[in-house]
């Protein structure tokens, strides 16, 4: 199933894709893609609807995130091989976690802001894991047992704020909008591999990030295990998992975003985002 | 006003302490303290309010965090001077932001987990500021007006998790029960003066932290105009501010918790918390 959330910022009603790409309603069934939504439970019962049964949304729809409610939108950092190469950074022998402000989160086609005082305003394709029950000191065996699906999200980044200005990464991550997921979350019975599906991320047209998630450094299960350790996982919850090289910084000279251009990133068989940039206010 | 929620976990009722120290029921007036609560429409309404003619609600009840429905759980980094010197930092130029799961947020009282593989879990009392409205790129001069009032935090902290595992601090600061606030959300109008309270945190009866609020780096005016600079701030928001000396790892030699101790922490007009520590399962 591709599940997703339509309709205006803030009053978003819950939604899924049917097999000819048009949006069903799903408010019917379920108040919110929540948590309890996408939850074993949950995704049985909507599993079991007859999609043509549902009501047909037409017209041209603004997509949210495919998710609500969560508690924790986690973060992995330098998690390709080949990206920490690009930014100059060791290999981690284990992951590096941070966590985005869930005020971040937003859609995947929704306008991205350039901070104020910004110059390092990056962008970054990477596979988010969206987690179906609760995690904590799960097993990497286990692990896959917690996730519901995955979405693409675009983990921007001001550089500047992240590495430069003391303290932890989580200074660059959580400006409002910095946060597109979706277009929708996949299920994962739909993504039968996920370390091995190809991503991209274009800038006005360029391509700048071309990778798979074949070279992650640590697969899907051992980060959801891993994060578990640390930080108890909720359903509805997020973790991205990284970004593969060509990422702004990684240029040579660097390239960084202003405002006016255009992002559009995507991974097989997840769908693709879309964004413009402007100057916050 | 002092509010506050109470009742087992997750069931919570919102409350306000009376002048005779009691409780009365607010559940007829608001849903809960939540962000819409304690804006300032919100505040207003429940200071019109004669707690006298509220229920009485009687019983040794328990407490939970004051606020919920929160965005976001940030903290700030060796922000008292002394506090930077006892861990060997230097001090910072600029305040230093990492960020709590929300799922580390408790009750003052409730117990508070030992991680599995923890040799390095510790204490830091902290003045914890809460927003009452939304704040983005707000001046120093402007920031007191998006505040709602003030509470206890105990930002519990895994050291080795922290600084020895890789990454950023918040592995190492956003376990379960990581983050007891309360007893209650002291508004604004009982506070005069943020920067010069007295705070302490006795572990097993013994003083180990006894300072100030008056030895801050950056003042709460300061951090709320920063913060909302890099990470806009919601009513509901909790910034945690810091802590002063005298936190396990400062010791010489160092001392952390084990299960089965109790911490006591408490802030001059803001009240005490009081947690036994267990081993988590």
């Amino acid at each position: 199933m591709k599940l997703l959330r339509y309709g205006p910022p803030g009053q978003e009603k819950p939604g899924l894709l049917d097999a000819n790409g048009q949006i069903r309603d799903l408010s019917g069934t379920v108040p919110d893609i929540t948590g309890a939504a996408i939850s074993p439970e949950g995704l049985a019962k909507l599993a079991a609807l007859d999609p043509t049964s549902l009501p047909l949304v037409g017209g041209d729809q603004r997509l949210g995130s495919p998710v609500t409610g969560l508690k924790n939108f986690v973060c992995i950092g330098l998690n390709y091989a080949d990206h920490a190469a690009e930014t100059g950074a060791a290999i981690p022998k284990e992951p590096i976690i941070f966590m985005k402000s869930l005020g971040a989160l937003q859609g995947p086609n929704d306008q991205v802001e350039i901070p104020k005082n910004s110059v390092k305003t990056d962008w970054e394709v990477e596979l988010a894991v969206i987690i179906g029950t609760r995690a904590k000191y799960v097993s990497e065996a286990d692990a896959m047992n917690h996730v519901a699906g995955y979405a693409v999200c675009n983990d921007v980044s001001e550089r500047e704020f992240q590495i430069e200005r003391g303290g932890t990464w989580d200074k660059g991550k959580g400006h409002d909008t910095f946060g597109p997921l979706g277009p929708w979350l996949v299920t994962k019975d739909e993504v039968p591999d996920p370390q091995n599906l190809s991503m991209f991320c274009d800038i006005d047209g360029k391509r700048f990030q071309d990778g798979s998630t074949r070279t992650m450094i640590f697969g899907v299960a051992k980060l959801v295990s891993y994060v578990s350790h640390f930080i108890t996982l909720h359903p509805g919850d997020v973790i991205t998992t990284g970004t593969p090289p060509g990422v702004g910084m990684g240029q040579k000279p660097p390239v960084f975003l202003k405002a006016g251009q255009t992002m559009r990133l995507g991974i097989e068989g997840l769908g693709e985002q879309q964004q413009v940039t402007v100057a916050a206010e």
